[in-house]
């Protein structure tokens, strides 16, 4: 299944000169987006991990669905003022603008073995983040996994220190 | 299984005098997301529906798990500036403060059959504000599944026109 075929271009968006990529037709095939989570299964069935974590909010789509098809724990990244409880917190700079992202400070156990799973991975800015709040608990980082990769952008280059899975390259 | 365990009470988030539901002890117990996600099924076997329809963000995590499981479309619903293609929108006020919503023009075709799907049933005014959106692509609403419902709102006072589903009363 080429999964590129469900993935829309939108140029110029959220600013000038940025191609955006548009997950939303694969949401709407269901072959299509249960091929995308069990191709992320395969991707990392060699992989030792204990939990998914997952950026807010299109990376919950990918992260929840492979953890219920895994049978993983399930741990949210979110922006500041979503979550509920103690945080931890880091700031980072990404494809366009500034952001902050938080975690709950009881959301992982020192030494706990990580997955960060995201829709796209572009500059590597916000999955270096999450590594960092991973970090933060002591908590290890077994792999990253994707559905897209935007090399141009040499993600690679910032995450030279861990395995790192994707379904698309562009 | 009672998911209830899995639910964790915030007082005075994210405003004072709110307890706030605390979905992410549930999400980081495999068999506990998995009980809820195969109960929700079976909570709307007998329902005739084409699409799942989740607002953002939590509602992304139990709508992903569920369309994956029952190999059904996803549509997400967002705030403004985060859709990349044309949208529709609408304004609604929910439990604390006021909020804008928008899905996608070509998400839904005339007639198809959706259920909207979130974590929490409050005020009702997402969900309510959810149909808006889909009545307004001239899609059709099959029902509405959260995972809790805060009875003490009285949510289905303002959704007295469609089926329910919850796993959760408070």
């Amino acid at each position: 299944m080429n999964f590129e075929e469900y993935i829309r271009d939108i140029p110029d968006f959220p600013k000038p000169g940025i191609i955006f990529k548009d997950i939303t037709p694969l949401l709407a095939v269901p072959e299509a987006f249960k091929g995308v989570i069990d191709t992320m299964a395969e991707k990392v069935k060699d992989l030792d991990f204990d939990t998914i974590v997952v950026p807010e909010a299109r990376g919950f789509i990918f992260g929840s669905a492979l953890a219920y098809k895994l049978g993983k724990k399930l741990v949210p990244i979110r922006k500041p003022g979503k979550l509920p409880y103690e945080v931890v917190e880091v700031s980072y700079s990404l494809e366009y603008g500034e952001a902050k992202i938080q975690m709950h400070k009881d959301a992982l156990s020192k030494g706990e073995k990580v997955l960060i799973v995201d829709d796209v991975l572009a500059t590597g800015g916000t999955i270096k983040a999450i590594e960092t709040l991973v970090k933060k608990l002591e908590a290890n980082i077994s792999g990253v996994l994707c559905l897209a990769e935007l090399s141009f952008l040499n993600p690679r280059e910032k995450l030279s220190n861990v395995r790192v899975e994707t379904l698309l390259k562009y």
